[in-house]
């Protein structure tokens, strides 16, 4: 069970991932918590030069160094928890990219997805949960938080747009599950928790 | 003007491409001289998580982040040097992509290829200088020098051989010069600068 959580910064993902683990593990299953950019040692080096480092990374850079991220976690640590069984939830995947590094940087949509599909050797989410929007209103909850942005996060609110925007576009694939992110903590937690239900798995 | 320079490891690319440099600068061309993977501030970074950083890299990450130097090569530092007229010179571009990650690591290449060709948006040298060696005589100079072996070159003979089958195999392309490298290092400067001059460049 591979379940990816995706969204624009600010709109939760990360406090619905961590309900939706201790959900997991008090039926006892096995869960692995993972992250784009940064799930492996190998990420987080890359991670820190998408995010942290000073000095420009031009859009097509960008958007490969990601995959480069993304194929080390597939290969290395997402495959094989999936062969043992466990569930793996990820704090973004490839529709991150589609999202940031296609639509809001301008870069051809379907490309960035085909790099990011070459780079899993095709490994799509049975769920991935998105968690919706206003641009602004994401951009505001973040910058609540008083955490120092990072280089995409310092991004100004019409990139943020364009990414929610292809977002919701792709959303009418069947995986998808759209919760509109206004909603209370434990309303949006359950709307998911009843997703996994109509699907059988808890 | 856009030279590169491919082989594989310990057949004298940096050595012709310094007195091709050379030639060059003496009839009052502009040069850049660079190199794959490392050519910018930010290729460096990327060098060393392929090249000196501890631990695995996987093929498909390998691939990707090769792909992603390149990307930021070609936007921040050789086409701003061909729009101002000058003659690049490129010690390995795609073409080591498609023998090494692709060939030599068992991925598709022609796959490979399709992402270094997204990764520089379409810009093909005017002229690659495939210097040919078998690659146990390759190795065996290399290991002459003394010099510590990177990751890559750490790999066993068949690594290379596999990269020096896939070169030949591309080399029909009309802007390979295909160069003997047991040859002199005078007689093979000689055949380059032989062929710029059937080019009418120099």
């Amino acid at each position: 069970m591979f379940i990816t959580f995706e969204g624009i910064d600010g709109v939760g993902k990360s406090t619905q991932l961590n309900l939706l683990e201790s959900y997991f593990k008090e039926r006892g299953f096995q869960v692995v918590k993972t992250l784009e950019p940064g799930g492996t040692e190998l990420g987080q080096e890359i991670r820190h030069l998408l995010l942290h480092r000073k000095g420009e990374v031009s859009p097509r850079a960008e958007a490969l160094l990601y995959a480069a991220d993304r194929a080390h976690h597939v290969a290395t640590r997402i495959r094989p928890a999936l062969k043992e069984g466990k569930v793996v939830l990820a704090d973004r995947y490839f529709d991150s990219s589609v999202a940031y590094q296609g639509a809001a940087r301008d870069l051809d949509v379907e490309e960035v997805k085909n790099i990011s599909l070459w780079a899993v050797d095709g490994l799509i989410p049975d769920l991935t949960i998105l968690l919706d929007l206003d641009a602004s209103l994401a951009v505001e909850r973040r910058s609540k938080t008083g955490a120092e942005p990072d280089r995409l996060e310092r991004e100004k609110v019409d990139f943020f747009e364009r990414a929610r925007a292809e977002y919701l576009k792709r959303s009418t694939e069947e995986r998808f599950l759209v919760v509109d992110a206004t909603l209370e903590i434990d309303e949006i937690q359950a709307v998911i928790r009843e997703r996994l239900a109509s699907m059988g798995i808890v």
